[in-house]
């Protein structure tokens, strides 16, 4: 059985370098919150204010490090709530997503796209896709079993030396799952 | 193939007669917006502030005819939203649900008990569940082709030759299965 832990990522926001200095200050460095499950990633201490046509979260987290371009990430509910149409897609996919108003203690700024609902995804370390003949961006169907259980289709595997095992899904996902704590799924086919 | 129709359940309420009363006045009758799937059934055009100790929602929307017992159905996310922590339910199924406060146009009132998530479920006519071979309070497997395909597991037949066919799922599940307007699933065993 292939089993895999599942991670509900909240909203947050990966910010260029270049809009983490005009939101906080000239040469300003994220201080680290907590580690994330991927290596090298973790939650920021800072959040900041994103305001779209239709209403604004305040505390929205920034996680780091730093990326080339700023990425919203946020469930569909709260897109709905924003007033974005947001796409499902990958991370890193931008180009046609909306774009929203950021507000920082140092400043604002109108990002002109990069807002999305991350699609549904698992981290493979190399060595553990190779071991369960998983390749780079084959879709998988998982099981949940939290409280309303459910299999997700479409999943995709994204596999790096980089990564740690961790599926991630959206909080409307682990809500219509029925997730609440710690929770794993099981990979059905392959 | 057993295909059924899925509406999506937005955020609404049904009233006791007395709540009705306590909110819009002494024999105060709902007046019909539209009909719903289920005969008899009606969106009012009446609506109603919801507040719990975390937040609100203004115009949630009452479902007609009055019922004898007050009964708020919300999504998970909006469960959290309210601050409140209602349990997956049927419709019905309202001892030990957390309670609310309401706010209408000629008064408000705090309800004991009454906010739900409610559980997914399939409305069958008695003729088409004995066609198809399905009971009441069955446990389904229904597949949902949306943009984010997936498969709903425990979703529960209720028949009566009062219902018309319809699934009815909660917006994070409709937003979870990436549904978008007229969708239909497919039941998948039973």
């Amino acid at each position: 059985m292939k089993q895999v832990p599942i991670g509900v990522s909240a909203r947050h926001i990966h910010l260029s370098a270049e809009h983490l200095e005009a939101l906080f200050g000239s040469s300003y460095d994220l201080r680290k919150l907590k580690d994330l499950s991927q290596p090298g990633q973790f939650a920021a201490v800072e959040t900041v204010r994103v305001e779209g046509p239709k209403g604004f979260y305040d505390h929205v987290r920034i996680l780091g490090p730093v990326r080339s371009q700023t990425q919203l990430e946020i469930s569909m509910s709260d897109s709905k709530a924003l007033g974005l149409e947001c796409p499902v897609r990958q991370s890193g996919d931008l180009e046609g997503s909306p774009g929203f108003k950021l507000i920082g203690p140092s400043g604002e700024l109108e990002v002109k796209e990069g807002a999305i609902v991350a699609a549904r995804h698992i981290h493979f370390n190399t060595k553990e896709a190779e071991q369960w003949g998983i390749r780079n961006q084959q879709l998988l169907r998982v099981r949940v079993n939290g409280k309303r259980p459910l299999i997700f289709e479409e999943v995709m595997a994204k596999v790096s030396d980089r990564y740690a095992l961790d599926m991630h899904i959206d909080t409307d996902e682990a809500n219509a799952a029925g997730i609440e704590g710690v929770c794993s799924g099981e990979i059905l086919d392959w």
